[in-house]
C-alpha cells in the first residue's frame, strides 16, 4: 500500500465516519477495510463489514502509511467508480481547483437533497483522500461524472435549464422564480469564476452582496444558491 | 518581528489584498507595512499609504519570517484592535474552534451586509493571521467582540430577539417569518452545535437536510442563515 497518486486506480477513505459511508453505499466498491488495533468501535465494524461482505484487516501499518494525521483509526481502499447523473436538477463545477472546497460542495449539495454533481474538466481529482475526507463520506450518496468540456456536458443533457452563476449578472438570486423544470445550477473556478461567454446560456444569476467584499468564496455561493433553488422546488 | 501568538498585542495581514482592506478601513492601528522587493504594484501600495500616513518598508527578511507561504508579498502589522457591537442585528458564534472557518465566516457575514460578530468563549484567536487571511480582509469591515460566556453577551444585548440554530429545533428556517426587529442568528461549535439548553433561549431553528448527510459545516450554515434572514429583512 502506498500514498494515492491520482493515476491510481483506487482510492482510500481517511476515518470511520467515511469509510462506514462507503461500506454502507458502495459495498461492491470495497477493496479492503484497515482497522487500527486502537479502533473502540472494532466489533460494530466488524459486524458491518460482515453484513457487507467487505473483508476486514487490522494493519496498524497501513494506517500509520497511509494517514498524515494521528486520530485516523479506520481506512477503507475504494475502486474509483463512475457515476453517471440521472436527468435530475444537477450541479454543475467548471474546473474547480480546491480539494477541500470540492468536498464540502457535496457534502452541501446532498445535504439539500439534490443528488447529481458535473465537474467539467480541467479539475481537481473528486477521488483524493482530501476530497473524500472533506465531503465527510457524502461522495458515496451522489453522482459525480466529469466532462471533458462544458460543451460535452451540454450534449448529454441539452434540456436542462441553466442558471450560471455570476457577478455580472442581471438577476438576483433572491428575485428568481424557478420554474419547475430539470434544471442546472452552474459554478465557475475558485478564482476567476465562469467567462462572460456563459451569460448568454439560460438565465444568468448573481448573489447579492455587500460592495466592501469581493466575493463570496465558492462553497458558499453554492450552498446558498442551491438552498434558495431547493426551497423553490419543494 | 517574530511570527505570531496569541498573546502578542499586535497581529498581521498576510498578502496585499487583507493588507489593503486593513490600511484603508483602519489605518490608525496600522503599526508598519512590510512590502517584498519583488512586489509588482509597489507605485500603487506606496500611494494608498502616504494618503493615509502609515509607514511602508521593504523587507524581505521580515515578509520571509512572518509568511509560511511563498507568494506573499505584502504584510501588514497591526495594533489588535476592539470593536464592540452595534444595535443592529447581530452573528453569534458561540465557542467557534476553526481560524479557517471563522475567517470565512466573517467574509460571509459582511458579504450579506450584517456588521456585527460576538464570540463567546472559550474560541479560537480572532485576530490570528489564519483568520484575518480567511476573512479576506473582511475583519477589518465588521464589529467583532468577545464575550466570557453567552449570558454576558445577553446582558449587554437583552432585547435582541434570539434564534439560536440547532439540528433538534422544531422550526425550518425556510418556515421562518422573521420580524423586522434587532435579531441575533447563534450558532454553536463546530464539534457539538448548541447545547441543549439553547432551545429554550427565542425561537429555534433548523436548516432542512437531508437524511443522509449528517450536518452541515458551521460556515455553510451560517451562509444558508443569514442569506435567508437579510432577504426577509430587506
Amino acid at each position: 500500500m502506498k500514498k494515492y497518486q491520482k493515476e491510481d486506480l483506487v482510492s482510500y477513505t481517511l476515518g470511520a465516519f467515511p469509510s462506514i459511508e462507503l461500506i454502507k453505499n458502495r459495498p461492491q466498491d470495497v477493496v479492503v477495510v484497515y482497522e487500527s488495533s486502537r479502533y473502540e468501535h472494532a466489533h460494530e465494524l466488524t459486524q458491518l463489514c460482515n453484513q457487507h461482505h467487505v473483508s476486514l484487516e487490522i494493519n496498524d501499518k497501513a494506517i500509520e502509511k497511509l494517514s498524515d494525521k494521528d486520530n485516523v483509526f479506520v481506512i477503507a481502499v475504494f475502486r474509483k467508480f463512475a457515476s453517471p447523473l440521472s436527468e435530475g436538477h444537477h450541479v454543475v463545477l467548471v474546473q474547480p481547483e480546491n480539494m477541500g472546497n470540492f468536498g464540502t460542495i457535496v457534502r452541501t449539495v446532498a445535504g439539500f437533497g439534490l443528488k447529481d454533481i458535473a465537474v467539467i474538466l480541467p479539475a481537481i481529482d473528486v477521488f483524493d483522500p482530501k476530497a473524500v475526507r472533506a465531503s465527510m463520506g457524502s461522495l458515496f450518496h451522489v453522482n459525480i461524472q466529469t466532462f471533458p468540456s462544458f460543451e460535452a456536458y451540454r450534449q448529454a443533457f441539452p434540456k436542462h435549464a441553466l442558471y450560471p452563476l455570476m457577478l455580472q449578472s442581471a438577476t438576483y438570486l433572491d428575485e428568481m422564480s424557478f420554474p419547475k423544470v430539470p434544471s442546472a445550477l452552474v459554478f465557475g473556478p475558485e478564482g476567476n469564476g465562469l467567462t462572460d461567454d456563459f451569460a448568454s446560456l439560460g438565465t444568468s444569476v448573481k448573489i447579492r452582496q455587500d460592495a466592501s467584499v469581493d466575493s463570496f468564496n465558492l462553497p458558499i455561493a453554492v450552498a446558498v444558491a442551491v438552498f434558495e433553488f431547493t426551497r423553490q422546488m419543494r
